[in-house]
């Protein structure tokens, strides 16, 4: 067990503001605690003698061994409060008070005050301004709720109180048991982070749910998820997916936006499986509360009705999962044992007048085969079929083969018995095959980021300090926009460049050319001006004799258009053959909870138009590089499609790599573009550079 | 009322194969019958006196005034019954008895046997192969299904018997009841086309519900579909949508499988609503059945809590639907009449003390304003709400304003009766908000449908006569499958095609280059020839000097390439500048159920590895043309994106009418590709075409 183990099985709970009062938050809470709690509660209030039958202390310092102070008093009394739970020794305090940082500027600075003294004395506190904290393993409901948790192995948390009350509302009537219940509140001290870390720790919790709306230190949380994550399945929503959520959610929380890509990303880097709505929360708790993890994603059917079996496979279509494929084996047996009519092929359609032994047998020869991973047993109310047998059947062929099923009972009252018998096994059933398939999809998404390997980012060897002078350089000049100027930042991270340098001076201008020796490109350099051709300030296929007059053309045409400017030098640079190359583009952005946001993409229309992009938090591990590769739709050009040479792919993943450590060593780079990148079948080449610098941060 | 009026509301009906015997369908039909049927049920059966008390009539000669005859004999005797039906004048016939066409070549057979019996005496015929049909009206179960159906103003057509007792089941639990129920069956005679005109022009039917596996003639279905979805809203769940699905399908029915793609385009174009799950098949029934069609997309929420208000509104962001912006009259009102700490701008959170009546003066302000097009009103469990009275408040404002209403009820038996309230008066209610959402946006694509004036396709003045004798000029030839040579035919349409023609004598070529007057592209013309770039049978830039010699190299290269290909001659056709225009593509198959679907895209890439294309069924009005365009993501590019000029879109648009119109005309032309057309801001220019030509339809 964890950090929070006395947290959630505490022996001795204070309410501080406990009170007679009905209707009173300090009422419902002492009620909520003497109703179903296996350990002892103390009441403290200086104004009560005695409250529902319990003897009141005046303040917690008088109570020993307190394990949780649960507190219900008013904010400026709370963070009293929290600094006598400190100094009184105690661990754990739950802060259900409201009126701190979510309520303006006196509230914030309330708050602050708090999580200074919980520093100070090292206290686990939950909230403020919360629902509190259950545990049903030692009945513990420490919150104003009006419903207690029945027991499971689920463990949840929430940003939403509201969503807390609604949830243990609905979960009463589906046969939903949870271990923990969580209300974060404003998450002062205690965050997602902790409770997935003690959970982890927790051999009761079998799967963490989460309602989110922000996550305060994303990379911290990936970590402790990431490490959670091989033995306990993390589902989360994370609201405020879509534009309009979010603006609502920062209406709503205050909190700062990080964009969805980057949760996206971050999550799924983690292993976090991210559901979209509350009925794919729960569908997804309790398949993976209760199911294996499949060996692979192919789905078998086993229907006594063709239409609906249809229905299921197009779920599947709809799905990451693919029908699978049976052996010659299975084939043979069904063809035995199935009647005429019946489809020996998945999904197995074996017939209207099926009985449930007849579900039985070929459930047994279809778990039994080596291509099949998971199952969807459904059935249609018929005069042959007892949903009950049907139901018995299917919990022991699923016992034997150990093989995830999801069942399908296409029926209202007449299969409760059978959705009973089949969820008291740990089976879910569901009414829509959609729901079944994308439940073992689910299941399906947890066994493989389970098994893969989380690789740790390589780290090249690279001339670090080069490029923190570059950077200092820049600083220096009080430049936070940097161009080419920067191009030996990517040089010193091993990232090749088309030859060429930036210069001051045409003469110097013209060695280089004549270095290089065929025609170059030279660009003017000027952190002033962003629209280089526009204003002639880009010249191609300039021949070494000519370098000389171009580079006094481009510093006049930028004098004249913008006098002021401050002109660093001109480009000159190798030109590349663009024609049989792709043009890819490298970005970065800075995300406030997840640091720095690595995209690739196309060039031009690709980005632009077709926002034909993927996004990995950095540092980026080479498979994770690769994926990024993988997931663009225009990927085909990049392998050969339409008769182009293959580009180097290799090249373009170690590139990722490579930038991902530079933003990764340098948090002064708040964004960086490199576009294009051009790869072609022999190499890659980073052409053009801009970067942001919060030269703070160096 | 329709054709099928007595079908559904008959006074006499007639089980043929009526028996005493328990488990029997006779037995099963007979009972069903009995039970509810407010007409008068008689048996048939020559081999038994007494049915169920029923007397037996030796055959339906012996009886007069049927209006319905189920048919439960075996295979071979039903195709007697169904004469003696039709000789006896008897309108409707139900043939519930399988071994027709899904059974064998004999099975096909005598269903070929039967079709033709039924056309001769112009029979209604319902099946083979069917569960049978319902009506609430008259309580008519003429079915085997262990359940009738409860009343209620949905009309349900299924071509999957078992999907009906599966439907039977559940709705009997979920509140939700049925007006006329149809088992499809083999659909030999009668099918969804059928049963859509007549529940059409049923009064009693308010929404008509299809589970479809297949459409047999999807032009017409589309006709019927558009015409009675101007008042009934037409659901559908067609299922072998995806690969997957599609064969499971081909096995399951036999059906030939048409493109998912022209199902799609076919649907839409008719305003049919198509939805995936059977979940959402339903949520859609009871919100078209009950709620009036919004007047906008634009949502107001309100909630008593705010992370679900966030997740009601990133479910907004992800339809079509978006959040309105209230009025400053609403935002003063709200400012007024709520709390602090509440939010007034959408979503609306009048938090968690609000009592019901708190909700009632809310909805009261923002369904008033007129930028709401609709409304959620989503509660969690509190201790101030009583969700009976929220239910009351819902029901009496959504009364008075008549703005459609979907509630969601985060919690479990707390919010039954509400729920039970709301769905009395027509009013939706979930504990999912993404499931309200969902119900609101299929609303609002009904209201948006049916708004929509069904345009007709434009008839271009062309010379059908033309195009006829190039084509019948091909069959002559034995060709099946053309190229250029069959420019003209693009000609004779109205398609602006490039200067140029097909030649086969250099002389010609060298005068039609000189009319041309610049450098022009040759082109080798020959069926047998695909690839004509791969053996030099193109060669672009040739200057009227080069064109002579240049003629006479490429019939030698291709004749050298191929000796015994046929070669029609060269195509010499004016350059057009590619660099300022973009290339498109117009290509058109022919479906098996919907007939010739035209599709666009951007030429390249973007069809061949984006697959960024758009679909739609011929004849092709202006707006579906214009959409098809919109519809691409590709779309910017053709509007000025990247400092291009716009191209002339409105001439695309012309392009792709007069192809629909072309391919309409010709029902011989099965496959036609035109690529690129190339489009300038200037007009648009189809360069090449090939086409496969079915010379049988000629």
């Amino acid at each position: 067990m964890g950090k929070l183990a006395t947290l959630f099985a505490p022996e001795r709970v204070a309410v501080v503001g406990a009170t007679d009062r009905e209707g009173s938050v300090g009422y419902a809470v002492t009620r909520n605690l003497q109703a179903d709690f296996d350990g002892e509660v103390l009441a403290v209030n200086p104004n009560d003698g005695e409250v529902l039958g319990l003897p009141c202390a005046d303040s917690l310092s008088e109570l020993d061994d307190i394990d949780v102070a649960v507190v219900v008093v008013p904010p400026d009394v709370a963070v009293e409060v929290v600094r006598q739970a400190g100094e009184s020794g105690i661990e754990n305090v739950v802060v259900i008070t409201a009126g701190f940082s979510e309520a303006g500027s006196n509230g914030a600075a309330r708050e602050r005050e708090m999580v200074a003294i919980a520093e100070e004395h090292d206290l686990n506190l939950v909230g403020p301004n919360c629902v509190g904290v259950m545990s049903t393993s030692v009945g513990l409901n420490a919150t104003f709720a009006p419903q207690n948790a029945n027991p499971g192995n689920i463990s949840f948390m929430s940003q939403s109180g509201a969503f807390i009350t609604a949830v243990l509302d609905w979960a009463s009537d589906h046969a939903i048991g949870f271990k923990d219940i969580v209300s974060l509140g404003n998450k002062a001290v205690l965050d997602e982070s902790d409770f997935v870390r003690e959970w982890g720790d927790d051999p009761e919790t079998d799967v963490v749910l989460g309602y989110l709306e922000d996550i305060d230190d994303g990379r911290a949380f990936m970590e402790t998820a990431r490490e959670v994550g091989k033995d306990t399945p993390i589902v989360v929503v994370k609201s405020g997916r879509t534009d309009a959520g979010a603006s609502a959610a920062a209406s709503h929380t205050g909190a700062i936006a990080g964009s969805d890509r980057a949760y996206e990303a971050g999550l799924a880097q983690a292993g976090v499986i991210r559901v979209d709505s509350v009925q794919e929360l729960f569908d997804a708790a309790s398949i993976l509360a209760d199911q294996p993890a499949p060996e692979s994603g192919e789905i078998a059917i086993v229907t006594n009705a063709g239409g609906p079996g249809v229905m299921t496979t197009d779920a599947v279509g709809d799905s990451s999962l693919s029908l699978a494929e049976f052996t010659d084996g299975t084939l043979d047996t069904l063809g035995e044992r199935l009647p005429d009519g019946a489809n020996i092929y998945n999904p197995v359609d074996i017939i209207g007048d099926a009985p449930a032994d007849r579900f039985e047998e070929t459930l047994d020869v279809v778990l039994d085969d080596p291509g099949v991973g998971m199952a969807v047993v459904l059935a249609c109310p018929t005069a042959t079929l007892d949903f009950e047998e049907l139901a018995a059947a299917t919990v022991a062929k699923q016992e034997t083969h150990d093989v995830p099923v999801a069942a399908v009972l296409m029926g209202g009252s007449s299969t409760r018995a059978a959705a009973g018998t089949l969820s008291d096994a740990g089976i879910p059933s569901y009414f829509d095959p959609a729901r079944a398939v994308r439940s073992l999809e689910i299941l399906s998404e947890y066994g493989e980021s389970r098994e893969r390997e989380v690789a740790e980012a390589t780290t090249f060897d690279v001339d670090k300090e080069r490029a923190r002078s570059i950077l200092e350089r820049a600083a220096r000049r009080n430049s936070t926009r940097l161009g080419v100027e920067a191009m030996d930042l990517l040089d010193a991270y091993g990232i090749p460049t088309p030859e060429g340098d930036v210069v001051n001076d045409p003469a110097e201008a013209k060695e280089i050319a004549e270095a290089i020796g065929e025609d170059v490109v030279m660009k003017i350099v000027s952190p002033d001006i962003l629209h280089k051709s526009d204003i002639g300030g880009v010249e191609v296929g300039i021949s070494p004799e000519e370098v000389w007059d171009t580079y006094e053309d481009l510093v006049a045409r930028a004098r004249q258009y913008q006098p002021d400017a401050t002109i660093l030098g001109v480009q000159v640079q190798e030109m590349l053959d663009l024609d049989s190359a792709t043009e890819t583009i490298v970005g970065v952005t800075r995300d406030p909870q997840f640091g720095p946001l690595v995209m690739f993409g196309l060039g031009g229309i690709f980005v632009e138009i077709l926002e034909d992009t993927s996004f990995r938090v950095a540092p980026v591990p080479e498979p994770e590089a690769a994926g990024m590769i993988d997931e663009i739709d225009a990927a085909p050009l990049l392998r050969g499609a339409r008769g182009r040479a293959p580009v180097d792919e290799a090249g373009l993943v170690e590139t990722i790599q490579r930038i991902s450590q530079l933003v990764t060593d340098f948090p002064a780079i708040t964004e960086l573009d490199i576009n294009p990148v051009v790869a072609t079948a022999d190499g890659v080449s980073a052409v053009d550079l801009r970067l942001t610098l919060d030269t703070e941060e160096l």
